[in-house]
């Protein structure tokens, strides 16, 4: 267990709004931590479109979800935010101090004064195989991801799954395990083509065995997972020895632990009053498409305007005496030292 | 008065927001008519921090105001606004068949079926002299522009202000009046500098009079105005006889007619339903700075956000038979062709 970092702010979230949130609280002088679940900062728009275009970001006609993150990345630079990347927030408790205890997966501890929610759809996790009783192999045989590569050594591994993660993994292992039998629901891959075309040039060779289908069903013995079953195409089922069964059909978004910290949730989203974007507990703040509300739109855009009006509501929160007043980055001097650039002149 | 133009929304003002009210009704298929007080498009942006920084425009780390207005021009090409500039909306009045007459102070009339206030801090518009009884000569001797400059050929003008618009005209009625005295607070000009600099060296030639201080007083005679008196830092007092004064003070905005509409207004604010941006009257929405709602921060990015949702709100007040269901620029195919842009391949 790390030693908890004792903050003002924790963002829970490093996709686009996660982001603008930082900055939103960077000109109100409020330093930030930011935990995701996924290994790099960006969220959906890393994960799911990061060289496809979005044209309705206000005053930019195109960018990708790539420069989208980038451009925000360069904004709050200034304030120097701190990630807590590959790691979710397991559990959030407010203390007897008011403030809220945030334990992650990597054991991470927080004490923050305010939290906010910019989780997106949620935490971003492996999509599972949906079979029966297949889950107390996991971690043991079943893996969903690859955290000690040597342990496969001399293992008769199958692999599951056509894009990048399965792919490369598959010619990884060649010449290291037993056998690679590679799987996929069909004839076809999303990995980089020059993955595919030297994986196609092994299947001819016959150093790894391809089979279109799905898994339908496995056998164990004495608690030892050690054949799984293909269904085909065309109905026809085949069998598989193995020692250990990879699995890469990619991430989805689960809300998770998130349902248990006492927030009032309404269809999966966390209810929200418009002129804070506070939730049912003082203190949290909940921005993005996570959240909920009469209107709601789950637009960046959207997000991005709910950051700003939090970062207030919280800035109040965490200073109830001070005056908080509106400036602009424009005239400001304030703000034009918080964002460390020179004020320009004006005639 | 020209013939009534037809249509489904007209948007009143030309600032960031209301630039980004025609795109976000472009993308639900809904054409618009922009009308604004300013010859350009741009709003406070163009008039006011046409060159200057603004940084916090999300994920775009800085911009000028004139950069912003051009970006948003770009966004919104495909949708081919057409805009009415260089005028105010005079009245607006509901008629029987719920459409909305709007004349503006060009007499160009409009029949809309929904209105966007995005008035920001009201029209712009020119400062006025403050002495009592000075409104009498206002379009007859004393001017707040220039609309023929013939008039003031062979008479005594008087200038007052110190910006471009000053400086231009009183070196453009060289050579044309009969004599020409500039009058400015200080000894120092916002004009450009070539401008003052050839101002400097007529002053010296005596070809032009420069008057340091303020206007006071004036005196007319038979319902004409004859004279003006400026006094100095000094506190000393001179006479100046003159046909016509010309002043530029710059432009300031009013709220001007808007307070007329029947909307309810809170502290100069136009109030909104914060789920639709709705005015007090249907169909009439107000986004951007001119309106106000619990939270309200007068910022760029929260007008943007106000004119999505109006914009979701108009769609389903124009047709509310039709399920508008909300797509993404990214992944549309409708909104693809309505941007004019090719879909982008998923793989």
């Amino acid at each position: 267990m790390h030693s908890p970092i004792e903050t003002d702010a924790v963002i829970i979230g490093a996709g686009p709004v996660g982001l603008f949130q930082v900055f939103e609280l960077g000109l109100l002088e409020i330093k930030t931590h930011v935990i995701d679940s996924l290994p790099q900062v960006g969220g959906q728009c890393m994960e799911l479109y990061p060289d496809k275009p979005i044209y309705d970001i206000p005053a930019v006609p195109v960018c990708t979800g790539r420069e989208l993150t980038n451009n925000l990345l360069k904004q709050i630079e200034p304030f120097k935010p701190q990630f807590h990347l590959n790691q979710e927030v397991s559990t959030l408790e407010q203390q007897t101090d008011g403030r809220f205890k945030i334990v992650t997966s990597q054991d991470q501890q927080f004490l923050s004064k305010t939290v906010f929610v910019a989780a997106g759809v949620g935490a971003f996790q492996p999509r599972t195989l949906n079979l029966d009783g297949i889950e107390h192999f996991v971690n043991k045989q079943v893996f969903y991801k690859v955290q000690d590569p040597e342990q496969f050594s001399g293992k008769k591994i199958v692999i599951c799954g056509g894009g990048d993660s399965a792919l490369d993994w598959a010619l990884y292992f060649l010449g290291k395990a037993k056998s690679i039998t590679l799987i996929h629901r069909r004839d076809e891959f999303k990995a980089a083509p020059q993955s595919v075309a030297k994986l196609r040039e092994l299947c001819a060779e016959q150093l790894i065995q391809l089979e279109i289908g799905q898994i339908t069903s496995y056998e164990s013995v004495d608690g030892f997972l050690t054949e799984i079953s293909v269904t085909g195409i065309d109905g026809e089922i085949h069998a598989i020895e193995l020692d250990s069964l990879l699995l890469f059909y990619g991430l989805s978004p689960k809300l998770g632990p998130i349902a248990q910290w006492g927030l009032d949730i309404d269809r999966k989203q966390i209810a929200v009053d418009t002129a804070t974007f506070q939730t049912s507990t003082a203190g949290i703040y909940a921005v993005g498409d996570i959240n909920i509300y009469p209107g709601k739109k789950k637009l960046i855009l959207s997000g991005f305007h709910e950051a700003a009006l939090a970062a207030f509501a919280a800035a109040a929160y965490l200073a109830p005496e001070k005056l908080i007043q509106l400036q602009y980055t424009t005239t400001s001097p304030k703000l034009h030292k918080a964002l460390g650039v020179s004020p320009p002149t004006f005639g």
